[in-house]
Order: C-alpha cells, then sequence, then structure tokens
C-alpha cells in the first residue's frame, strides 16, 4: 500500500508539485532536468540491483526479528566500553527526540544556545573529573583521541624539540588504542616506543608519552614520579582514563599529566556494539590553543548578555588545509550531551554512589575468588581485576550462563564490572569460578573499598557548579531537557538548508530500533556468534553501499567524513608502498576542495599540490593534466569532491580521472555530495578507486547537534587488501592498514539507520531521492536567480543538488555580509545555509529531496524579503550599521523593551513577514561576539555568581 | 543503590528542602505536620503491605518478562477493534511526547491552541465521514457512546414524548454495546427494545433507536427506509458507525440519522487490551445543544485573531448537578489527537487505499471460502463476513498458526479485515478453511470491489479542508505536530497546580513500555491464556489498590473518575435492591461535592438531597445526621470526597460515615482526593463502603491533555457480588451489574502505568507522596498566606494536599476576578491552578508530591507579584479595566507592535519578572472570547477563506 511506503513520506514533492516546478525550472519533465544536470558518460545504465522496499511496518516487523538473532550475554570485557544504565527521562527526550537529534552543529550559535549549554556542561564534567582546566566538546572515539593526543604533542614542540620523533606508550594501555597510533605514528614518522612505563629508558628524543589509569589490567598507578621525570626532559604526558573511576581516585592533574583522554561511554550512552560514544579529552592551560576538536566557550551577546558559542572556531570551521594540524570537523555532540545530563541527573552525590558500589563489588569478588585460590594480579583497582585462568577452563561455563569475560592471551581473564552489577551478578561469577574449581561457595556480600584507604582516594571535589546539583528529580531534569531544546532550531521547526551537509529527514520509522535492548546493551568485543543480527545489517548493507557506489569493499571504521577522507589516504598510501613505490606522497587537491581534503591528506603525511579552478569553478583540466604530468614520479592520487564543491557536475571529470591514472595515481572522491549520484552515476563510473560516504548526509544518520558521523570507506577490488584490519587485530603479516578507531565497525548502533533508509527506499525511491534533491536545488535557484547572483551551474544552466548565492556585490555596496543575512534569517525562523564556504562572500543551499515546495517557497520569501532589505541599505532608507541585518537576530527580550532606538518596527524586526508568526523560534540571545569570546576563552560553566550578577 | 530507585526521582524535595519547609511551617518533622493534619483516629497502623520497590532498571527488566507471557496472534475478531498502524512519526511525537501527553484539559485556551487546534481537526474528521455537521471532541468508548446517544434523545424528548419511554436496540449491534445500555436503561426506566430493525414494531412509545453499520455480522445495511418512517412517529436514530467503513460507504446522514458514533481506534491507536480509545458522536443541528461531552469550537481573541477553545464549557465544567443530562467530564483527548493525526498524516486519499485495501482483500475472502463451500451469509459488507462453520472445526487449525477469529454462539464465525492484513494474511486464512475441509487451494490474489458496484458506494466528498491535505510527508507531519507542541503548556514546562487534579510526574519509565507490541496489539477480547502478561499486572494492581484503599474487590471497567462514581453508584443501587430495599433510592451530596457526584447520581437514577456545609467549609454534621435519619428508609448512601473538596481532612469523617450506616445506608467515597491518604489513611478506615480511583490523578496516568482516565471502583466484601460482568457475559443469573464500559478492563493499556508507579514507589515510596504532597501544599499555603486569603483549613490551621486562596474580595474593590489572575498567570509561563471550584471566586491550587520547592518559590513569586499589581489597581495605579491582569495574557504579537497603550511597559507586561526570560512560554493567542464563540458556534475547521481573510 502505497499509504505505508515509505518513499512518499521521505520525498518532499509530489508529482503535482513536480509539475509546477519543472514548469518553472523551463523543462518538460524530471528526466530532462537530470539529463541536462549530469554528463550522460557517466550515467548510470541500469537501475540499483537492490532488495524491494519495505513498508514501515514491514520494516519494523523485519529489524525485529533481526534484533532476535542478537544474544544479550552479561558481559565483563571492559576495555573502555561498559554496561550502563541510560535514565529514561534522557533516553526520552533527547535520544528519541527530534527535537534534539535532527539539529545540526551549533555553527549558528544563536539558535543553538540549548546544546552549546549542554555541551558547556559537558566540558565542565571533564574538567572536573580529570582536574585539568580546558576539556573540548568531545572526540570520536578513545584510540583517535590518543591519536589526537600524541599529534598535539607533536606540535606543540618547543623549537628545540623539533627533532624529536619519539612517542611512549604504555604496553598496558588498551590494545585498540595501541593498534590504533601506528598509522599516524607510520604518517609523520614518530616511532612509537611500546613499553613497560616502570622499565623503558626516555630521553630528549621522546617529545611524549601515554599512560593508561586504570591500565589495561584494571591496575591502579600512580604515575606522578614518572611524569615528574619524563617532563624534565621535555616530554608531554597523556592519560587514557575512566570518568567513572575519576569520581573516587585522585586525578590526572594531581599526577601531573598534561593531557587526559578516554570514553564517555559509561556515563548513560548505550554500547551499541562500539558506538557511537563521545571520548573526552581535557589538557592544561599550556595546551588551550593547541587542543583538537571543538570547544564551547562562554562570550557575549549585543545586549551585553551572557552567550555561548563554539569558541575558536575559525580554526576548525576553515581548518588551515595544508597546513593542518588535524582533521577533526565533528564531535560526538549527541552524545557528549547525553553523558552531560547522566551526570547532571545524577549529580556528585549519585555518581559518586554509582562509582562505589561498583568498586566495593570489584573488591568482594577479588576477595572471593582469592579464596578460591586464584591468583589475582591487581594490588589496586578500581572495577577490574585481572587474574591467572585459563580460558578452556572457565570460557565454557561462563557462556553457559550467558556471560563473557575478556579472555586474554597469556592465560589470564579480565573482569570489569559496571553500573549495571548487582550483588547477585557477583555471586553469579563467583560460581561460575568455584564451579571451574570444582568447588562450591557460600557468599554474603560485604562492602569493603580499598581505595578508601589507599593513596588513590579522591579528596578533590567535583561537579560543584549548580548545574550538577539542581536537576535530580524527573521533573525538574525534564524540565530542563525541554528548556534547552526549546531554544534551538532543528529539522523539526524548518527547513536547514546546509550546502554540502544534507539535512534530510531522519525518519522516526529509522530511529525506533535503536532504543532496543538488542540493538543497545551489545559490547563491541563479544563473540560473533552474539551478534548476528549485527552482522546480519553489516554483511546487507556492504552489499547495498556497493552496490550504490559500484565499489567492492567496505570498511565501517570510521566514525566521520573526515576519518573517512584520512582512512582512504592510508589506503593509498598503503597501495603504492606495496607495489613497491613507497615514494609516491603527493596529492593533487582542487583548490574549491572542502579544507578538511588537505587537513586530511596531511595526517595521512602527504604532499599537498593545489590544481587551480577556472572561472566556472571547475578544476581546470589543463592546470590538472600539467601538475599530474609534472609529479608522475611522485604522485599518489588526487582528492575531488563529485559534484564539485561548488554544486556542479563537472562535465570533464573522466577527463580528470583518467588523466591521474595516467600517471599512476589513485583517485579518492569524497562523498560529501553522494546525495547527488544515488542510482544516477557513482564513484566507481566517474573514475574513483576509493570514496567515503556520510552516513549523517546522504543517508539518514541525523546531525545529532555536532555529531554523531559514520564515515564508512569503499574500495575497488584493487584496495581492497588495504582496508583497516580489526582493531584487537595485532598480526603483522597482512597489507591491511591497522585500525583507525576502537571499534571494529564504527558506531555500528547507528548503522540500523541508513540499513533502514535503503530497506525502505529501494532502488526506486534511492534515485527518486537524488532526483528530487536536484530537482529542489534547480527550482529553489530558479526562485532566486532575480534577486541574487548564483555563483556556478554547468553549461545548460543546471546545479546538482546544491547552489550558491553570490553575496560579494552587497559587501562592497550596503556592507552587509553574509553572516549579516545569515543572522537575519534567524528573525524568520531559519537557520542560515553554509556561510562563506567555499567561496567567501557566498551563501551555499542544499534543500534536500526531504523538503516541500511550499517550504522551498516560504524559505525563498525570506531571502527575497531580506534582498529587499539589503536594496533599502543601499537607497539610503536603512544606515549601513543601524539596519534589521546588522541587528539580527532580534530577541524577544529586545522588543519587550520600551526604548526603540531602531528605524524600523519592532514588527519588521520580528514578524518580517504574516508566516513568520505561525510558528516563531525566539532567538534566545541577539548576535554572539565572537571576538570577545576568543580573547576572553571560558570554556566550563561561568562561576554562580556571574550568573547573579547578570 | 539510590542513584537508580525511583522514590528520590519521583518527589520534588530533598531532605535537605524538607528542613527548610517544616520550618516555614512551623512543625519540628514532617511527621508532626501530618499528625497535625489527618486525624488520629484513621491514621493507618500499618504500613501498605506492597512488594519491595524496584529500581527503575529493575523495573524495565521486570515488566520486559511480563510482556513475553502476551501472545500475539493476528486477531480477526473485529467488533469495533482492529489491528492499525500507527505512524511512527505520531508514536514518537506524540504518544512517547510529554509535551504532548502530560498536558492538561485545555480549560485555559490560550496556553492550549495546540491541541484544540487538532481536537478541532478531529471532530472536522467525525463530521466530514459521518456527514452530520456538529461532532464532540470524543467520549470514552463506543459502548458508553450509545448510552449518551440514548440519553440525549431521551432528554431532548419533545413535550409531546415525555411518556415515551421505549428505546430500540437492533439485535444486531454489537453485544457489548447492548449490554452497556442496560443499566442506563434500569436508572431511568426505558425498556429496551432488542430485536431486529426489518422486524420490530415500532410505535409512539418510542423515543430513539440505535442501529449498527455495518452490524456484528460485517453486514451493510440501507436503514433510510427504517429511519425516514421512525422519523415520522418522533422516534430519533443513532447510528453505531466506523469511519473506516465510512470512507467507502454513503454515510450515516445521508440516511437520515441524527446521530452517528463509534470507536475512532482503528484509525492509529493501538489495541491495548482494550483502549484508551476514542469513541466518536456526531450529531444533525438539532442536537447542537443536548450533544454530550466537550466541543472545541471556533471564536476569536481580544484582538480580534481566530481563537479556538471549548465550546459551551459551562455544560460540562460546571455540571449542573442534579439537573445534569450526562456526568461525563472527560473526553479521550490524546487519542482523538492521534486519530486526528491519523487522518491529516495519510489525507482523504491515503485513507480511502487503505479502505479499499481492507474491503477488496474482504471481497477476495468471501469469494474463495464460497469455493471451498462455505455459506457466507452476507451480500454486501465493508471488512467482515460471517459464515457457517463450527468453532471446533476451525479454532484448533485457526490456534495452531496463531490466528483468532470471532466464534459465535450460534455456529458462525466472523472474520474481520484491517489495514495490517495483507494478501498473504488472507491466503492463509483461506488455507486453515481449506484444511478444515481438507482441500487445498491454489490462490492468486485478484481485487474485486463489491461496494463500488453497489448503491452504498460514497458519492460525498470528505477532508477537503486543507489540513488534511498539506501534511503528508513526514518532515511536514513532524513540523506541524511540533508546531501544535510548542503553543501548549504542559508539564515539561512547569508546575500545573490544578486542585483535585493532582498533575504529578508520569515518569518516563512508567510510560515506556506502552510502545512495546506486546502490550500495544493485543485485542480486548482474545482468548484469555494470550494475556497472561496483562492478566498478572491485572491481578498483581487488584492486590496493590485493595491494600491502598483497605477494600476487597475492583473492577477496571471504568473509563473516567465519572464512570468510576456512576459505576459505584449502581453497585449501591444493586445490594439495596438484592437486601429487599429497592426503594432506597436517596443519595446524600455535601453541597461542596464536585458537580459530577450529584450528575452521576442521578445517571444512576437517584434521588438527590443536599447536605450542608458550615463556614469552616466542612460538612454540617448536625444536617447531615438530620437528613440521614429523615431519609432513613429511603437512604440508599451518602457520597462524599475524602479529603473534602475544600483540601480538608474532615475531623468526623468517621460520625459521618457512622450516621450513614446506621441509617441503612452505605458510603460512596470519591477518590479524586486520594493523593492525601495513600499509606496514611483509607477510605475502607473512614467508612465508605465502595469508592473510585482517579488512575490518572493518584497513580500517575498523564491527563493527556483532556484524556484518558481510569476510575476503577473498589469495594468492600458485601459489595463484591455486583462488580460490572464481563461486557459480552450476557447471562441473567448474576447478582453483578451489567458491563459499563466496551472493554472487560477499561483502558488495560495504562494500568501499566500505575503497577509502574506502585511498583517503583513500594509501601514507602507511596507513604512518602503523600506526605510530601501534603507538606508541599502547607508550605505553598504559608508562603501565601500573607498576601492572599486561605479559604479553608482544619484546626490546627493545616490544609490537605490543596488549599483555596480566597479573591472574592479582589472583585469588590479592584474588579479583578480569578479568571484574570488565571490569564495573568499565563505570563509568568503558569498554567492557572483550579478557577471557582469548588467555591467561587477562589483559585484551589495542589501542587502534588513532584513538584521541587525551587518551583514552589517561583510560582509563589508569580502569584506575589499579581497580587501586588491588584495592589497597584486598588491605590489607582492601574485602570480597572486596563491593567496587566484584564488584558492578560500578552502575546508576543501584542508587544511587537509599535502601538503600545497601556499604562504599562511591555517589559511589565511578557516578562513580569526576570525569571520568566529563562524560558518564557507564549500564548499564542490573546484572551479568548467565549461568549462570542458560544454564540457563534463553530466546530469544524473554519474554510480556508477565512485563513486568507486572516
Amino acid at each position: 500500500m502505497i499509504a505505508h511506503s515509505f518513499a512518499p513520506r521521505h520525498l518532499g514533492v509530489n508529482a503535482d508539485e513536480i509539475k509546477e516546478m519543472i514548469q518553472k525550472i523551463g523543462v518538460s519533465s524530471l528526466d530532462q532536468l537530470i539529463d541536462e544536470t549530469i554528463p550522460s558518460e557517466i550515467r548510470l545504465k541500469k537501475s540499483l540491483q537492490l532488495p524491494d522496499p519495505l513498508t514501515e511496518p514491514e520494516y519494523l516487523d523485519h529489524i525485529r526479528t533481526i534484533a532476535q538473532k542478537n544474544k544479550l550475554f552479561k558481559s565483563y570485557i571492559g576495555l573502555g566500553y561498559y554496561n550502563t544504565y541510560t535514565p529514561s527521562v534522557i533516553l526520552r527526550n533527547i535520544f528519541e527526540n527530534p527535537g534534539w537529534y535532527t539539529a545540526y552543529t551549533p555553527y549558528q550559535a544563536e539558535i543553538a544556545q540549548g546544546r552549546l549549554e549542554a555541551l558547556l556542561n559537558y566540558q565542565t564534567m571533564v574538567s572536573d573529573l580529570t582536574g585539568l582546566p580546558i576539556a573540548n566538546a568531545s572526540l570520536l572515539d578513545e584510540a583517535t583521541a590518543a591519536v589526537e593526543a600524541m599529534m598535539m604533542f607533536f606540535n606543540a614542540r618547543e623549537k628545540n624539540k623539533q627533532s624529536a620523533l619519539k612517542f611512549f606508550v604504555d604496553k598496558n594501555c588498551f590494545p585498540q588504542t595501541i593498534n590504533t597510533l601506528k598509522n599516524r605514528a607510520i604518517s609523520f614518522n614518530i616511532e612509537l616506543v611500546i613499553e613497560d612505563f616502570a622499565k623503558v629508558s626516555i630521553d630528549e628524543n621522546f617529545f611524549g608519552a601515554i599512560v593508561q589509569y586504570p591500565n589495561v589490567n584494571g591496575e591502579l598507578i600512580d604515575y606522578t614520579d614518572f611524569i615528574q621525570y619524563v617532563k624534565k626532559l621535555g616530554v608531554n604526558v597523556a592519560m587514557a582514563t575512566d570518568l567513572m573511576a575519576l569520581l573516587l581516585v585522585k586525578t590526572p592533574a594531581e599526577m601531573g599529566a598534561d593531557c587526559a583522554f578516554g570514553n564517555a561511554q559509561r556515563f548513560g550512552v548505550p554500547l551499541g556494539y562500539g558506538g557511537p560514544h563521545a571520548a573526552f579529552f581535557a589538557v592544561t592551560e599550556n595546551f588551550k590553543r593547541f587542543i583538537p576538536g571543538r570547544i564551547i566557550g562562554v562570550s557575549v551577546d549585543a545586549q551585553g548578555k551572557k552567550a555561548l558559542r563554539m569558541a575558536l572556531q575559525t580554526r576548525e570551521q576553515h581548518i588551515k588545509r595544508e597546513k593542518a594540524t588535524s582533521n577533526i570537523c565533528t564531535a560526538q555532540a549527541l552524545l557528549a550531551i547525553m553523558n552531560s545530563m547522566y551526570a547532571v541527573y545524577h549529580g556528585p552525590n549519585g555518581l559518586k554512589e554509582i562509582a562505589t558500589h561498583i568498586h566495593e563489588h570489584t573488591c568482594f569478588l577479588k576477595q572471593e575468588l582469592e579464596k578460591l585460590g586464584f591468583t589475582v594480579s591487581n594490588k589496586i583497582f578500581f572495577d577490574t581485576i585481572t587474574l591467572q585462568a585459563n580460558e578452556k577452563d572457565i570460557r565454557p561455563i561462563a557462556e553457559k550462563n550467558n556471560i563473557n569475560f575478556r579472555y586474554n592471551n597469556n592465560s589470564t581473564i579480565s573482569i570489569s564490572l559496571d553500573e549495571t552489577t548487582s550483588t547477585k551478578d557477583v555471586y553469579k561469577i563467583i560460581e561460575i569460578f568455584a564451579e571451574a574449581k570444582k568447588q562450591s561457595v557460600q557468599l554474603q556480600y560485604q562492602p569493603n573499598n580499598l581505595i578508601k584507604n589507599s593513596t588513590f582516594k579522591r579528596t578533590s571535589p567535583y561537579l560543584q557548579h549548580p548545574v550538577f546539583n539542581s536537576y535530580h528529580t524527573e521533573t525538574e531534569m525534564m524540565r530542563y531537557i525541554k528548556s534547552l531544546e526549546n531554544k534551538d532550531i532543528s529539522l523539526v521547526h524548518s527547513m536547514i538548508s546546509l550546502g554540502s551537509c544534507t539535512m534530510k529527514l531522519n525518519a522516526a520509522t529509522e530511529l525506533i530500533p535503536l532504543s532496543w535492548p538488542e540493538f543497545c546493551n551489545l559490547h563491541p568485543y563479544v563473540p560473533t556468534n552474539q551478534a548476528e543480527g549485527y552482522h546480519y545489517i553489516i554483511d546487507e548493507l556492504s552489499k547495498y553501499l556497493c552496490e550504490i557506489t559500484g565499489f567492492t569493499g567496505v570498511t565501517f571504521q570510521p566514525n566521520s567524513g573526515a576519518q573517512g577522507e584520512y582512512t582512504g589516504l592510508l589506503i593509498i598510501r598503503a597501495y603504492h608502498k606495496d607495489k613497491g613505490e613507497p615514494q609516491r606522497n603527493v596529492i593533487l587537491i582542487p583548490s574549491s576542495a572542502h579544507g578538511t581534503n588537505p587537513a586530511s591528506a596531511a595526517m595521512a603525511g602527504f604532499k599537498i599540490v593545489v590544481v587551480k579552478c577556472d572561472v566556472q569553478g571547475n578544476i581546470d583540466v589543463d592546470d590538472l593534466k600539467q601538475k599530474a604530468e609534472q609529479y608522475k614520479h611522485e604522485l599518489a592520487g588526487l582528492m575531488v569532491t563529485y559534484p564539485s564543491t561548488h554544486g556542479v557536475f563537472e562535465e570533464r571529470i573522466k577527463e580528470i580521472t583518467n588523466a591521474i591514472h595516467q600517471n599512476g595515481g589513485l583517485v579518492y572522491m569524497d562523498g560529501a555530495n553522494m546525495n547527488a549520484q544515488v542510482g544516477l552515476t557513482n564513484p566507481a563510473n566517474i573514475g574513483a578507486d576509493v570514496c567515503h560516504l556520510n552516513l549523517h548526509k546522504t543517508f539518514a544518520i541525523p546531525h545529532g547537534g555536532g555529531g554523531p558521523g559514520m564515515g564508512p570507506v569503499l574500495v575497488n577490488d584493487k584496495l581492497k587488501p588495504y582496508l583497516p584490519k580489526h582493531p584487537l587485530d595485532d598480526s603483522s603479516n597482512s597489507k591491511a592498514i591497522h585500525s583507525v578507531t576502537a571499534a571494529p565497525y564504527g558506531s555500528a548502533l547507528i548503522l540500523l539507520i541508513t540499513y533502514a533508509y535503503i530497506r525502505m527506499l529501494g532502488a526506486k525511491g534511492l534515485t527518486d531521492a537524488t532526483k528530487i534533491a536536484i530537482l529542489n536545488a534547480n527550482y529553489l535557484k530558479d526562485v532566486l536567480k532575480d534577486h541574487y547572483k548564483i555563483l556556478y551551474t554547468n553549461h545548460n544552466n543546471r546545479c546538482a543538488h546544491e547552489f550558491i548565492l553570490d553575496c560579494s556585490t552587497f559587501k562592497l555596496q550596503s556592507d552587509v555580509e553574509v553572516v549579516d543575512i545569515a543572522k537575519r534569517l534567524m528573525d524568520f525562523g531559519y537557520h542560515a545555509p553554509t556561510v562563506a564556504f567555499p567561496v567567501p562572500n557566498t551563501l551555499m543551499i542544499e534543500p534536500t529531496e526531504s523538503e516541500s515546495k511550499h517550504e522551498l517557497d516560504k524559505f525563498a520569501d525570506a531571502l527575497i524579503t531580506i534582498k529587499k532589505e539589503i536594496d533599502a541599505i543601499l537607497n539610503g532608507q536603512y544606515d549601513k550599521k543601524n539596519n534589521p541585518l546588522k541587528n539580527a537576530p532580534h530577541t524577544a527580550e529586545l522588543i519587550a523593551s520600551d526604548n526603540w532606538n531602531y528605524p524600523y518596527s519592532r514588527e519588521t524586526a520580528v514578524f518580517p513577514r504574516p508566516w513568520v508568526k505561525q510558528s516563531k523560534v525566539w532567538p534566545s540571545v541577539a548576535r554572539i561576539d565572537n571576538a570577545y569570546g576568543d580573547r576572553n576563552l571560558i570554556c566550563t560553566c561561568p562561576p554562580i555568581s556571574e550568573y547573579e550578577m547578570a
């Protein structure tokens, strides 16, 4: 039944609207538009071979049977992943609420104060618990956080240390962390020294070190002396650690660490077979300007009111291309927000109670296992103990009881307890070991707390800020969450037409199964036979994505697009090396590329050569050919976005990719604009060898207010051998690159969304989505073209799925900058399109296929109204410094003031068009002063006294 | 662990706050306050005997195992209940969203425009589909809707028909409907004539009739001639019908019906083992002023803008006591909203496609069964066919295939298809019947549509209004739902301190299991062994509620408090009759009683005698004793609310109940104020024999924006034999009263909420909740007492869980009415307390145990600020007609206007206190003109031209 079909729900326009729209565009059919948009030589000759689409109810039935294939054992595996209880009030009101998960990255801070506050709480929490003053708003996972720590130290080397290339990694760090460090070390010629910290000999040739606390065996180690010693040699130290442990033990800061990082997952975020989870990252003041990732800072708005925004934003949004020190351009915002809310809800006392419960049960467990005659290696520990025992003796009994332990290679077993471990659970664990010894036990739980009586006992306070001490009832918590939600614009309000970000519908049916325990509660390292549901999805999805891209191999490890780029480039590097051409280290990148491309290439250790663009915005093919030829001995490859970042299907793409291949290079296609390709063309067809896909763009994973993302990498046959290995696989006899992330399948939980999206749309639905994405963009372009200059189109005057408004003349004539238009759009209830990327003084608009004609018309009306306001400046009606654009956005507080000194009415300010009244979204602060915030960097919750002053 | 315990999350204040609050109150402990509040003679001597509380995660584990006990067969039982698909966008954004389900009944229309619009859509949908111009905003269920239809006709009898007491019911109406009509008929001496409409002889002694279309056998019958005939005799006709069928067949209106009603469940609301579901009800213009229930109407606000509100509201909110024609005071708002959204999402074409799918599959089914040699009795039908077959031949095969049919007594089987029935499902049904005949079948589905080629074919259009033709993509639908949500105040914003309505926390953990298929998708008439999960909960909950009330028997049938009252009174009547005292027909009711009490007594056929109150607001015990004595031969009983509607634990309650018993009466306790009793006293202790409990007040079921509710009735041993029987049980040899509702356990789905509430709080948590409800009320009273006159307290100056602010002097001195205070509170972001009930010119405040001290203080600050504004009127600063109270609420549009002619600032208008800025909730319209709306009654969506004008 059509009524239950997904495609008509996902696609914003129906047949009648298509008719009106093609008329406006001046074509006789949608197919004609597509023919005029995409070069015929790269068009697919047949439709995608995918399973028939399921209706929404059919899909829910189907996925329920898949869920049943996952087996929910109790897992005590640890290694940075722990069972947790997500408080229902957080689950329902954040994790399952599109008001939170459909929001975009908070670049437009005035309409993002809700999630900015939640992220500031997160930073405060991380800072408090680690003892380090500066925390970022999360990284992708613990393993990549370790890489970032290493690179931060590398980049921050003093002049006299520039030749120091050694980096120490304690051998008792998590294996997946060690494994992930290797790729980057290779790229930068860093020598990883992986030894026991107590035995290693550190000298001036080292620039940094990582130790883990508690370590992989669960042991708490006081690194104070070690750190003091190596610091004297100019060696900076990062500590992998655990927020739950830090509630009870002294901080990394107290031991002298420069940086602390780890996985925040166990603060209320489901395991999800590996992610998405937020990694936390904190540093001393010394590394304030080196800390990678996104930092939320406190500033003031135009009215002098406290306001939050992303600090040091330019560093991220306009990544310094080939000089980049990091290619990170996302965070795990939604998960970090959940972590922070977990702390807000439990508060310091609740958290301490949870941590104490875990520790005391671990102490009891150790005591009872020792009574049974087992040798436990730990002296002092938090939640994990490691004992001498053979896997073959224990595992069969454990699995019979639906229990997983961590079986180490060297005849030891580790057991990690967590928030969900009850006294009964501990009894069961002991009984298993007793059974192995053929003993019986009489158990009587007695709390015992080793930390409390040790030198590790934490004495410094934490989470004293009111936000962590005010919302401990569900009523208060629900209201706090909702009050923050209601400050932000998300897809529940209006179109978010960010170019290249593809803010399409994130359908409820796609999201619903993510809450099911069978998907939530699976540890990433359980035996594969317990995760058959996941593997069914992973296998199927691999096939579909190969079909869609024309490739044959895939890795799901990368947790973001940038990580996908990096991974793809490592694969290219591995290929050339394997072919005996390790000297191939030049990557050509068009000048129009997203800044992440050169940054990723730099992270992979490549030399970047920029290719020019012509006046139409296309790659200058002559320049490209010349450079490919010039560097033919060193040419590793080309990074190219297709359709281009200018929103055009470049006609000569095959000529371009051929030129690269002819000179021995490979072609990496950035999948950011894949939404314009699916079903119509594909990366293999245009001549690419490898690409990443942004599942959080093209494939319906929500942006989560700034993460999670997923950037799986697809390759053709010749690159398949180099796909990254499993994070826990340390074998050296493979061609595979090292793992790029801590979890074998990245953020496996959210693969469900993409799987649902493809299963419910099917081949035709996916292809229609692409066509309508192109239709919507061309329609909106043609509605706006009489009011704004359209920057780039192809020779038929068609754009792809996005287009650029050139606003450069406004600045010259009226002093209006694109940012003013962006802020003024807020008064209409709109989030701005992409500002000043890829071309300065422009707006790039991508409506996606999910928006209706009605919404496009409304948005166009807003932009046209703004254009008239610009005209009013030009004709002198408004002052250049005092007009609705420069003063935007206008808050309710502003119009409630009796002092109104603007040359336009309050009505013009906040209800510039009648339709705005229907569902006004109020910016909660006025224009934010970014410079002030960067000059006065505050990235934890301001002390309560400041609130009182305000 | 306390961190996972529910009690500290549910209770608004912690130990530190309790200390501050008891100090303010002037007691040394919370227990002292309780001792000073509740008479010692009725206090419980021991704590409640209930299972130990489960933590939230433990509860979710527990209820998951209970869910597994329900078996999900495919049910083709019909009888007004059908499988349906709830669109995920509606499930997630309404059913699972506290922004919708925690709202109160939309009495305060200015902050309820969102759900009022959704309910107006519902009325429009019902009106369109039935063809009748006036529809209400839903009734409790189909069976009680039939009762209301009968009573409407009864009450609307012309002068010359006053002696007509016969009511015709076609024997092919649903059995549960017929059964439910019987009680009311008895109460009003109405003679039900249950026969075949084609054979019955109607005369002037009949005042009304009910027929069903399609009827119980699935047959579509054209009642045009019948109706024409009986109308001439002054007999009005109501038609039980089915919205899904009406999409294809001609309307009740076209056949001449005066009224149409039925269950709207199959429009997207889960079966839930019987409810909650909305019954629809529509009438001709003639019955505009007689239609029962709530009607949403269109009016204008103070600025002349279109605005919605409950029309003819006085009829409902201030029920005309003993002269009442109905005791209904709730609707199934949340479910009606979901029904309407289902229609908004599918639109007329989508709905028609669904209905056609159902019908065509039924036609195919009939054809194939006939091919197999079965005799199908239907000539023309929509979704249900009835065939000759023996249960014993079919049932074993069907159950082996996990399929339920409807097995009728007389060797026939009925099969009802629905939206979820696929072609494969129909094949399976046919195969079962083939197997019974030991035949094999080769099936090839061919659509066949009998209705299309019949005289039943619907030709009139429906759902032409833009609202049903605009939101067919998920993006548009999600935004529509969210835009409505954001117009309304609910518990996600602030305390809703309605006296006697107990707007406490509706915790997410309590609600989560309601979305699970094992609970959602169970038909109410499946064999009990398929509903073991439900029966476990029903049995356990029966025990708990008996323990809490001190009673020994319970019925879960009543779907509202008023229906509970009615049921309890029917039980009292049955008792007296059974004891040989049928003449006992006087019910004493204190003058302070809620209007529903006398209305319910009237519906049960009792004569009402009012008992006076003394100046302290207590029952005048002398008057009561005198009247009990005076009517000792006719005394049926007393209805009493305890603590009283004045919010006081009357000291002489035992004396009162004893006096009733001594004179042969029974005591009915209205459970509206049970939140002040749980764990501290109970109805049995105060001398009651029967009570209802408002599960949607005391026991945490959310109010759903005006329903659902649940009003189970509890009785002591002597009344147990009279508890209502099963709706499908028509045996006459029992003492039980007839069923009072269509489903055996009322709205079974939401019993889960109450079950969770009790299991997670346990005895201590429940008792603490009561204590803190009393603490919060007394604290707030004492904070306010220097600013407002407190109306009633006990001799220790304590209120129970609520208290009354006397505002009568304001009116005299400053022209300020309580409604002005109510509207002004909106400017502070608050929903008003109960206005002018139970005493005119007062506000009754019940904060509940879930609110924090911080919230109480904020609310008090709002009320104190308002009091200062009243003082400013008194001292002449403000004009009596032009001040912040009279002009409240103030909208954003108002302050955005450059014309500001008020004697106070915009800031005073909309941000009267600084804290209001933190999370301002904007009323979407200004003060609504109720009189205008009642004079110009419009209760369907206004034509689009009116929107254009606006």
